[in-house]
């Protein structure tokens, strides 16, 4: 597929999707939409992912292009109306326009009489699926082996890290699918369930469906975990995730140097209370336990503190803890496949 | 507020609802509908509540009826076309209509007309408010005391429990409200958030705004608790309620004998491992921990044997436990208050 990201004015430091879908989409992209780096190309602002104009509207592309991605997320999710004219030029030239906005593009009655009209699609990621219900507790009976991130905290790479494991696997020869539970992922993946957005009832029915949708076609699925199971505002998406899983191993995903839940006042706990509770919340049930952690080291400069931050973690863990994306994932691909 | 109940066929056994404001509401109950039932009274089916009529249908109700509730949850939460009378006959002599059925009456067209001419209200207790959120972890900042009922499975008893200690307080003297978060909860209180319909990212904040707006206004809050933390459909329910509420006590709900998740293959856990579950998820936070137990005893015939189940998985808790209907709430209360 081919597409264009709009970013506008947060390319690619505030452009989280977008910066995900530069790096691990299958996507074509040939051209990301921000007025305020017009002119340059995404290989001048991020290292190790694909390259690609950069420019100021939509109506600066002239190559064909399947679909407009809104690779933005301001606070609140609301839509900003000077990115109307790109959703407008989308349409008119008959491109899909995908969003994980809050507010969706198909209650706008302008966009979706143009994408009517014109034969295309409006994707709002983040509506969840209609025929959405309780999980039956039957997830541990697929015939892929599932691997769940956990983490400490919100934002610590928890996606990240299961995109560099899926890769990891494949690179590998394995066959392995990415299970997508948040807006990012789904774009990446162009499936999945928002899972943050669904009913609290059908929470770990929105997991449990997708790992039988897609359980028994490979030998590996990685599923995209979301916040902290002491988290003390998303800790329900994140025990839904767990129970609606019933992952046979988990990782546990930390960001080094991070000691408060951010933007909460309370402190991060000790690792040991994170891999008792994520085990002791599993044993009743699928018993996964935490055979491995992710260390998110991109605030610590010189790569010998980061082995240094990477052993800690370890140590405290007592199992294998990598950074997939500043080293690579070796240690822990040997006790989770 | 004098009401009618709708629980057709299914009085009193399976009309939770139905059962729930008789026993518990302050409404004056002027007719329970059940077709079934017709020409019995409430106390031929059930002791110590108010007693009230059973009649056919609402036109055999004579006197003037402020609402009529929907007091029964068939299974997928559908509305019955059999009751269709019922309401339409109750709508057109102005009464309100209260359901907390999945199905909604005010998007029946017919029910929204019939109360916009006659000047009632429709009101689905299931749908959440429009203006929820994130929780900003600050339910422990007000002035009241905040008691959680939590439980080893589904349907223990846990909104029984939390309206017997209510009851028990204020019996006391104690100045206490009840914090609703199921549908019964709701309709026996007037408000409430139904928190298992709430978006899963907004659980824990649904749960936050009750306790601020009514926690400067009571020395006591009891929350009604949801299902399991270890549940393999609804614990993402119960993790946002005990971090939404920020409790200083939990009381853990049982009921004696069960040995399976209601529905499930899953075996209920030892007690000691909901104790330490549920105070190593809010140790990290608010820190309440389980204080004393509410065992429900109704499936054992002799009184004798109900104290030795209570004397029982008091010593497995390690604290007070009381079956509030069976006997009383004193022992609870003595370490609660």
């Amino acid at each position: 597929m081919r597409v264009a990201l709009l970013a506008h004015e947060k390319f690619p430091d505030r452009a989280k999707t977008a910066v995900g879908v530069l790096r691990y989409a299958d996507h074509d992209v040939v051209a990301v939409l921000d007025r305020e780096n017009d002119g340059t190309t995404v290989a001048d602002h991020l290292g190790g992912v694909q390259d690609a104009p950069i420019v100021a509207s939509m109506s600066d592309v002239d190559e064909s292009v399947d679909a407009l991605i809104v690779g933005i997320a301001p606070i609140g999710g609301g839509f900003d109306e000077s990115w109307r004219p790109d959703v407008r030029n989308a349409l008119e030239r008959g491109c899909d326009v995908i969003s994980g906005l809050h507010y969706f593009l198909e209650s706008d009655s302008e966009f979706r009489n143009l994408a009517e009209e014109n034969g295309c699609e409006l994707w709002d990621v983040r509506k969840p699926s209609e025929d959405l219900g309780v999980a039956d507790g039957v997830a541990d009976q697929v015939d892929a082996d599932v691997i769940l991130t956990v983490g400490t905290d919100c934002s610590v790479g928890k996606m990240t890290a299961t995109q560099e494991f899926l890769r990891a696997a494949e690179a590998r020869g394995e066959d392995a699918a990415f299970v997508p539970t948040g807006q990012t992922g789904i774009m990446i993946e162009g499936w999945g369930n928002p899972v943050d957005r669904v009913v609290s009832d059908f929470t770990a029915g929105a997991v449990e469906d997708m790992i039988l949708e897609r359980g028994n076609d490979h030998d590996y699925l990685f599923v995209e975990g979301q916040a902290s199971i002491t988290h003390p505002a998303y800790s329900a998406v994140t025990c839904g995730i767990l129970h609606g899983s019933m992952a046979d191993s988990l990782v546990l995903c930390h960001e080094a140097g991070r000691e408060t839940v951010h933007g909460y006042s309370q402190d991060i706990s000790p690792i040991s209370t994170y891999v008792d509770l994520y085990e002791g919340l599993t044993a009743p049930g699928a018993g996964g336990e935490v055979v491995a952690g992710c260390l998110n080291t991109s605030g610590i400069d010189a790569d010998a503190d980061a082995w240094d931050a990477l052993g800690a973690y370890s140590d405290e863990l007592g199992g294998p803890a990598v950074d997939p994306v500043r080293f690579d994932a070796h240690d822990a691909l040997e006790v989770l496949l």
